[in-house]
């Protein structure tokens, strides 16, 4: 990666440190390390205020350079400081809310003249905004994504389950490049590749805060396809994780087995309405509970509301900042008095799920610009029936 | 899950709480809970040393039973147990391993008269002799990733990458039930479903402490297949993740590219003696680090050390422990004092990388019996042709 690139996320990061007066980061998640560094490593990277960044690094062994020093285990840092003529800083920020309690306590030893705060919260707001690199980063998966997607059609056969489906569908995704792995925050909301739902299997409630859930093929993974028979009538929602360049654009798409009954695609143009009211309203400035609020009162008025985002059990939020994490911010929500900027990245999903039919709706990744939101993921919008093939597209 | 099953795993723990005087510990990591309520959920599980375990859930809202109940925060927790005659307890354990430092601090917080400590280790042990249920589930795994390996000559096509080999293995694992996710403990150690490493790109070093690396396809994932054109006279390694119930069962098949050279052959065999070696002597009472230094003797006699377990960056290990996560205990590595036991069940993988051919070497999961080790993972040994075809399992 362009070492301009770096510099300015690492300016990005150092801007905010100055105000809550933090001398330096210790960075050493995965994430972090990609957004700070540029790739993954095993090791550590030290962000000071004022001085050029140092890598310390375990593995791989090849790495070399004039800011790249090989370390065995974090009680070395503050020697290896001392070597380099870098201070013991004051005041000291680790990723609180990624690194593990026993990680955090020990590197937090490491330095027991310093006074060590959470830098997590700080790093998101830092990544929050993306760089123009970035946005490329997210056109370009958003071409990708909607390439595999037009080609679904191609792989339905009748007669398939959606554990079938989604298993054809991911292999399209990962031959038009998609990483595969699924970033999250917060170390319990797990899942493979994204998620395929098929009728009432939509409905049931996960154990995580996702959209919506589905009951799963395992107890060890309750979440998505569940092993049911495609059928006439049915709606099925494809909502893949689209990482292609580490970056998680987030885009759904339903399709159906047949034609659906008439109040599915009433249920269906009540979110792309949303969508549209909403996108014209996701300006700089525009305020995040507002536009949840703007959904909700259209999606009560079409008469929706009991099969919003969700039926039994509902996700509170109609959208949320996507990048090398699929949930990050701003978060689309109740209370959320966060404004918009140009360059946050953020999913608009707005969803409906009808008993006997299935998911309706629509899901989006846009990035804020100056005079509006830009669509980054360009794949056409109706219901595709998979019985027609792919002529539709 | 049967419920004497859950009843089993909760005792192992409690004994080992006992034997620390802790009084009850509070689960709430995805591993863990699957452990020891048989499912994911989003909440926690208070288990008491004397009294019958509860689970406090956030998600999904559908659960209920005489020991459940629903809770919106775990600031709650002290009230709820209150309320369920449950005393505070004097000494609480946590997982402080897994747990991030916001989550540990914050459930730390809500007990603030009690001794809190890190349980990981200690379920980490009780995780690490596996109940009969588990090993079956093994077995069944070793089974179902056994029929997907044995289709992976007819999936290969002449003039293929090794990432094109990859999805399509990748789509065979799925077919066959792999669930796909691959756990690994510590947050760091990411991979896709596993790794296919073809000729010298096995020789690169990863961030992680893998056996071999591999360049892999993006900086974000540093790890496994690189784009490789696959061509002949270079051998193949697939080491995909054999979830297919929860249970991470690691097998690794090496095939060719029409013949290799007669070296390739040498020192697939002296892996194949390694195994059996190391097998015959792993009995219960066996010493971690004796079948380490066991393997190194004959690795070394048999002239292949400088390629044994990677090449300019080496694994120090031949095994290590399999069950939920990919990484467990005990580890078949230098200093390891751990002897074996009964139900202990290990991956144990010697594996030698040739330059100018590939990766060579074998890996099999391994469940320790009163009398010896059984294989889970039955497969097909021999290097495997893929230009002649599925004729050769």
């Amino acid at each position: 990666m362009l070492q301009s690139e770096l510099t300015l996320r690492r300016d990005k990061i150092r801007s905010l440190m100055a105000q809550e007066g933090i001398e330096a980061a210790l960075i050493t998640c995965n994430v972090n390390l990609l957004y700070t560094y540029g790739r993954i490593v095993g090791g550590y990277l030290y962000l000071p205020l004022n001085a050029p960044a140092r890598l310390f690094v375990k593995r791989p062994n090849t790495l070399k350079g004039e800011y790249v020093h090989p370390i065995r285990k974090p009680e070395q840092l503050p020697e290896l400081l001392k070597e380099n003529g870098l201070p013991i800083p004051a005041k000291l920020m680790l990723e609180g809310d990624e690194l593990t309690y026993t990680e955090y306590t020990r590197l937090a030893a490491c330095f027991p003249e310093t006074t060590v705060v959470n830098g997590t919260p700080l790093i998101r707001r830092a990544r929050c905004i993306k760089t123009e690199m970035e946005i490329e980063m997210f056109r370009r998966s958003g071409i990708a994504h909607t390439k595999a997607y037009e080609q679904i059609p191609s792989v339905y056969v009748s007669g398939m389950t959606d554990r079938q489906l989604s298993i054809e569908i991911e292999r399209l995704m990962r031959l038009e490049g998609c990483l595969g792995i699924f970033r999250t925050f917060g170390q319990n909301m797990e899942i493979f590749m994204g998620s395929l739902l098929a009728g009432d299997n939509a409905m049931t409630p996960s154990p995580y805060d996702f959209a919506l859930g589905g009951e799963g093929l395992d107890s060890s993974i309750p979440v998505g396809a569940n092993g049911t028979l495609l059928q006439p009538g049915q709606s099925v929602m494809v909502d893949m994780g689209g990482n292609f360049y580490g970056y998680m654009g987030d885009m759904s798409r339903v399709f159906s087995i047949g034609k659906l009954p008439e109040k599915a695609y009433a249920a269906h143009q009540v979110c792309l309405d949303i969508q549209e009211a909403v996108i014209e309203s996701s300006k700089p400035g525009a305020v995040c509970e507002d536009l949840y609020n703007m959904a909700i009162g259209m999606v009560t008025k079409a008469g929706f509301a009991d099969y919003f985002m969700g039926v039994g059990q509902k996700a509170k939020f109609i959208g949320h900042g996507v990048g090398l994490e699929i949930n990050e911010t701003p978060i689309l929500a109740p209370r959320m008095k966060q404004e918009l900027e140009p360059g946050m990245v953020f999913a608009l999903e707005p969803k409906i799920v009808l008993p006997g039919v299935g998911p309706l709706g629509i899901e989006n990744s846009w990035v804020v610009t100056e005079s509006g939101a830009e669509k980054l993921t360009p794949c056409e919008e109706r219901i595709i029936d998979l019985r027609s093939g792919a002529s539709q597209f």
